[in-house]
């Protein structure tokens, strides 16, 4: 069986890796790594693990990492993992960086956003991790850039329709809702509880960083550089996102076709799930889910398609999605280990 | 002193009337009427007034009712109003009305969403009580349609916009998303802690009867019909809405030109705060007032204007709004009663 | 493979018993009845059941019932279930009611806190299902009456203590904090949003039909009659309960003997973790488990012991400790079904 | 009209002092300092503020401040205060510390909780802020300590019965449930929205520091020492606290009894509000008020009062009670400034 390693094992993502990887039944956890709780036992930093997990976080040291992992999950900032996946490369691990360093194709537009990359060598080869959208090239590859979780609820509705030329790619509006953990475990008063709860805001207007992510999935699948409008808010709840998207349908395209369009595009894939018309997704139904459901109306007055998609951010948007794109690489049904039954509430 | 009176006082827009009027210092809060609660006392039915208010709830009576009061808000479902309004004007009465019945100046528009109109010969004279767009028209009527809540959160930052010429009036996308206190006091599943808790979604997608009340003044402002694609959203928190615009901007509109027309329209204007290009409102700083806070930012990739408004669903946009209304109808400040200062958090 | 079915799947704990059967190794869910939502699929009443679950809800029909299912869980309000338990008996079925019904053995005791009992004869038979306590009764009997949410919380630190003579069956004060899912999906004004969100309040101070449940297991653990003080509360979160308890310490106890009495009494229980001396338990950390976390603290300046426990009020207070009981009359292990990794945040 | 200043003015009992004193009709306010924000206007503190307020917070210098204001709110963590107070009673200015330093009457009790006190000589003049208990000695002084929150909440129900002889002093319980806003603004985990949202747990079992301040007026009123049992719980909303409180009663006190103390003890007095017998008080009709909501039951069959009590933490718990003392200490109605009608929801 193979061995997982988890890098950055006591942040939001990696310890939702930790709850996944843990009673997965195709790889033995082997390693965490945190820098800031090295030493303690993961059930020390959350104890909802207490008597079921023993793990003691280490620190970070490339070697032993090698030695303990095949397969490595990396869920620390940006900018770190390109230090060192290079090495992990050669080493011929298959590394799974949640990070942004390896999901931008194009190194001038990373530069852009983030700053200087060190690890440019490695883009062609990296593959990006939509696992509904890539999993022929994820099953060969040896690093996959694990989506963010914004981009992945704006993808899986809109490439399809792209793809299949229901919708114009110009005009395409998104706006995105997620609750607070997408935030991280660090502190800011931006994550205060007093600050957040029974309170609604934007941030980041037209200016967050999974733009270029977004559009540049999109420019892939309509053939032509995409440019969108994105705003993200943040929601006082823990977990969850739902992300409302405006774009115009293309003469001829009725919701029969795009309710086709989406189940033809997602035929047999489980973690996606299509609505009647009309039906709104619930972040409710998807919460400690892999599940993405998707929802969609036409406004017929003015030729508007209206999709919306409800993931849970930790897993589907990050965590979750990890594992799936881990069982693709390893030739593993992609669902393993990621069919717990959903919570009704 | 004028006499003011509330109909459905027991509804949430009725008793935050109830809150705001008891305490307003040019009228006197003289009859409240509920069908569910008459003979209990408005503190009974919500206990916060105990001590504060000792008004009893009476069953409706037109004749009483005009006997206690010179002043009328009627905070009623639709279809109920147009019922008595007709009686409360011709016995010289001011009538502020919170429902949908009286904010339409189409009555074939009101048919088409709700059902038929009785008080039709009303229209013409009825007053659509935007108070920072129609304050000239609101101080000569004897009736307003007081604004619904997401009519208010949209039409505040759009209008002067669309007045002045600076966005075009086709492609406008409004995405809102509102608290809870929305959905009135009344039991259904869509409202039960557990449904809603740690949860979001969106419901009547581009279905709700507020887009032709939107519609309608967007129109009024562009010289020329509009329309819109409109998609509501359920936010876990009570009190509170932020809606976000995407329009496209007409040629020449800088930011500097926004942030002017916005200062230069509602100049004076107690109750509109407008940000600094980038900065969300944020629904906190809102609740419990009657402030509009707008916000703006251009997104110049795309030459669009993404606008949010952020404001307390029940004040400015049902009972405070209806105080403000009142105030211009009797040659009041338009502040008077609501200028309690704002919580910090 | 034996049979289970759900009578009154779509309340709160019959949707959770529906979770954790579904996914259970060692039964076959295969029956659900529901009067409310008889004909639909269970996935149409809880969305978050979607592409998992596609069993169709059936109306009540004993025989059907009986045909369908080895063992039945019943999770109606008390005095329903009392109305054919016995002829399910009758028919050899394995019974777990989640009502009050077959909790207090003494029926005069039911009848002054509910309403007269119709089924008295099967109540020696019944074993009280707290799972940690009662294992050998359970193991063999066809009857289990599933313990309530409070009385699981309060009974599972007190009982070992109580037997052990370690503290005082006098001067028991239980101070009761739940989620509002323990209040049910009906519809009333006590669990709609608005009235529940940023609020904290008391309920049936001192008149909670829990209270004698607790007493008739508090006075088995002391040997002799105990009465208690029990007030419970209502905390806007959907689900979780903690529960305080304050007692007065026999002589010569301490913290060292408090602690080994626990370690001792629950030696190999997988469900009861107990925490170090101060540790407070957390609902957060037990959330969607069946876990009970207990903490202890003495008020040594007053000798008082004062007891922290935690539980997921639909699974170790219902559903979960339901579905342990089942694997325990079924001579499983007792953990079977119930061991997903519990959720980080 | 006397001038007021506020030290620590953004912090969240800094901020709400701010909102309380800006709009009171007997002072103005004519200062604030602050460490962190010094230069900033209170309105980028707290944008809910703009519009409304413009102050300017300023570094702390003593001169400056006695320049500025006749009376003096300190809402710093404790021992910064004792630093400066001596000095400013010097200067004859009124002071109202809301921190721990001037609460506790015997320094040794204060430095076995705290740590040494540089500022023992006010003690004896310092007088606790209980409003409604020290009216007469509060008019008289120069200097107030004012109380915690859990010790209002707690001291407000007890004090009138201990005095009256209807509880027994021992078997004192008093277990408190605050909202989060009680742990102030500084960032910690524990105030992280995740690790709070849909949780509850306890903290400081028996070991928080407001403990000895409730037993010195405890035993000031029952004429003994009284030592309790104190459990602060943590909720997930932002203001509000609930404390029930334990105890047993002396031979031949009733129901009616219990009532009428607390109606002879409170008459005339307008933030405390008494209930019916066996009527729970909800954070929720209390928030954003100076009321202390009390209701009580007595469980018959243990002879046992149950009491329960809710404020607003920031309100009647910090900032509300701080105006209140400031105007008995200016011989002013103790009212002014408090009186804002309460919020429906």
């Amino acid at each position: 069986m193979k061995k997982a390693g988890v890098v950055g094992a006591t942040g939001y993502a990696g310890a939702e890796l930790v709850r996944l990887l843990s009673a997965h039944p195709g790889v033995k956890l082997n390693m965490l790594t945190s820098r800031q709780y090295a030493g303690s036992s993961i059930a020390e930093v959350y104890p909802a693990f207490k008597g079921v997990l023993d793990l003691v976080c280490q620190p970070f040291e490339l070697d032993r990492l090698c030695e303990a992992a095949d397969v490595i999950f990396i869920a620390l900032p940006h900018k770190l993992p390109m230090g060192f996946v290079p090495q992990l490369i050669k080493q011929g691990k298959k590394v799974i960086d949640l990070s942004a360093d390896f999901r931008l194709k194009d190194a001038a537009v990373y530069e852009a956003h983030y700053e200087p990359h060190t690890a440019k060598d490695l883009l062609p080869e990296a593959v990006y991790g939509l696992a509904e959208i890539y999993q022929t090239e994820i099953e060969k590859t040896h690093l996959v850039g694990n989506p963010g979780c914004y981009p992945t609820s704006a993808l899986l509705p809109l490439m399809p329709l792209l793809k299949a030329g229901l919708v114009d790619s110009k005009h395409i509006i998104i706006d995105a809702k997620s609750g607070v953990s997408g935030a991280g475990r660090s502190l800011a008063l931006t994550t205060h509880f007093c600050q957040v709860n029974d309170s609604f805001k934007a941030y980041k207007i037209a200016a967050h960083r999974h733009t270029p992510e977004i559009e540049q999935e999109l420019g892939n699948a309509a053939g032509q550089p995409v440019q969108i409008s994105f705003v993200p808010h943040l929601v006082p709840m823990t977990r969850g996102m739902l992300t409302t998207i405006y774009c115009d349908l293309r003469e001829g395209t009725s919701a029969a076709k795009v309710k086709e369009c989406f189940e033809s595009y997602y035929k047999g894939r489980y973690f996606v799930r299509i609505g009647s018309e009309g039906q709104s997704p619930d972040t409710l139904n998807v919460k400690g889910t892999n599940f993405c459901d998707i929802g969609f109306k036409i406004d017929t007055r003015v030729n508007r398609l209206i999709l919306i998609a409800a993931i849970d951010n930790l897993v589907k948007g990050a965590a979750g999605q990890a594992v799936q794109n881990m069982n693709i690489m390893l030739g593993l049904n992609e669902t393993k280990g990621l069919t717990q039954t959903p919570f009704p509430v």
